[in-house]
């Protein structure tokens, strides 16, 4: 069972890793922990509890939270787009803590209106089909990426937006093609 | 020659990616930090203070500090098994340092017992033969992983219990299988 | 356009993810960003404003900021070559902020001094020749790396001095083969 302290648990760890701070009213962060505690029951993955989910995971992948979109949307509006990881100055309120516009592109969002059922209010009663229809882990091809500035690799369908390691951006990251050496 | 202050840069700049801090009590402190110089000079290595090494890189890999079980040890019960590393709360005195349970497989210490002789105090007596019999690195298969949630890539013998990018937990480990392309 | 508060932001993301501080004095901190701005600009890739860039990408990879000198700089020392980044008793004057040797090979620094015309005030008119007598991007081969302690993978020219995901020395890297599995 996915305990809410869990969740909490795993947020602070990965806001302490990048310096980040949870939202500093505890009714609200309360809130967004529950939301993605009730998305991993459902899931199997602790999804973003503002956006839509579509139910598959590779479908999915770039808004399970912490999201792809979290540590741009950070440097650039200082929070993500939840709200629950913030920069200090927000954090302490030095800062107004504003909504920020959504990164995620615009048609992965309709694919997941057009599949999915709504994210946290998903419903069991979802026909089959519309699940069928959607563009399926079989068709998302993912492939080895590699920064450029600092050597990072990573295995996904498209490179992340800032580099982990070094901050360098998506620009930064170019295919890694393994070629074997063959002796015969 | 591996210094403290080397030690101890070390672990601070370590503490410091991950947001954690090290044990407030500058003498417990430097015992840990000085069973780890110690260690290092020894073995080669920064084994783990607290625990039965066996001599063998590939067999005490998971706890070389940091060892495998510090983040998701920091992420349950506040601190690791040494209290080298711990959250905010309890450096501050908020909440007690408490003991906390060994995560290392039972199996794996039990074989360390059968042919190490005892972590810092191994002796340099220690019959040769006891090193032969245990599973030795040609044994230990190693393979590259992958983070399905970030993409995160590693190569080790068994994935991480915490992704070190995204906290992702275990489970959203998979084997990376590289498939070269073949032209012909 | 690069601003210079996108440069800004990434350095203090950057910032955050090791806990460091940028340096405290802002006109200090304004002339290094606006060196970073400027570089990458004209670059392409932000170079170090306090040091002699070639404008070949791979050449200079090393002290593209963040460079690869920065952690073991902070670690040993306090602060970065340029003071960019540093540790929390520096920024808040605890430990003098004092100039620190540059760690970057001699002879990388020759070659660029060779080919390059000066860092930030490298001349459009540079003859061309120069650049095609430099050790070009051809010739410096990348390969794969792993940290033997935490299992983390990058694809450099030569492994990290630090690994930062366990901190591990250098000397912790191997290189990573990657073998086919062929079947016939």
């Amino acid at each position: 069972m996915i305990t809410l302290e869990k969740v909490r648990q795993r947020a602070q760890a990965d806001a302490n890793t990048y310096g980040y701070f949870l939202h500093p009213d505890p009714d609200f962060l309360n809130d967004l922990l529950e939301g993605l505690r009730r998305n991993e029951e459902r899931y199997g993955y602790p999804l973003c509890p503002c956006r839509l989910g579509s139910g598959n995971f590779d479908f999915d992948r770039d808004i399970i939270c912490p999201c792809d979109y979290r540590d741009p949307d950070v440097q650039e509006f200082g929070c993500c787009y939840c709200a629950l990881f913030m920069r200090k100055d927000l954090y302490e309120g030095k800062t107004p803590i504003r909504p920020i516009p959504e990164r995620r592109p615009p048609d992965k969002q309709a694919r997941a209106y057009a599949t999915g059922t709504g994210g946290s209010v998903i419903t069991e009663k979802m026909p089959a089909m519309a699940r069928v229809t959607m563009k399926g882990p079989s068709q998302i091809k993912k492939g080895l990426w590699y920064c450029k500035q600092c050597g990072y690799v990573c295995f996904r369908e498209d490179p992340p937006y800032v580099c982990p390691v070094c901050k360098a951006k998506r620009e930064m990251f170019e295919p890694l093609i393994v070629s074997a050496n063959m002796k015969g």
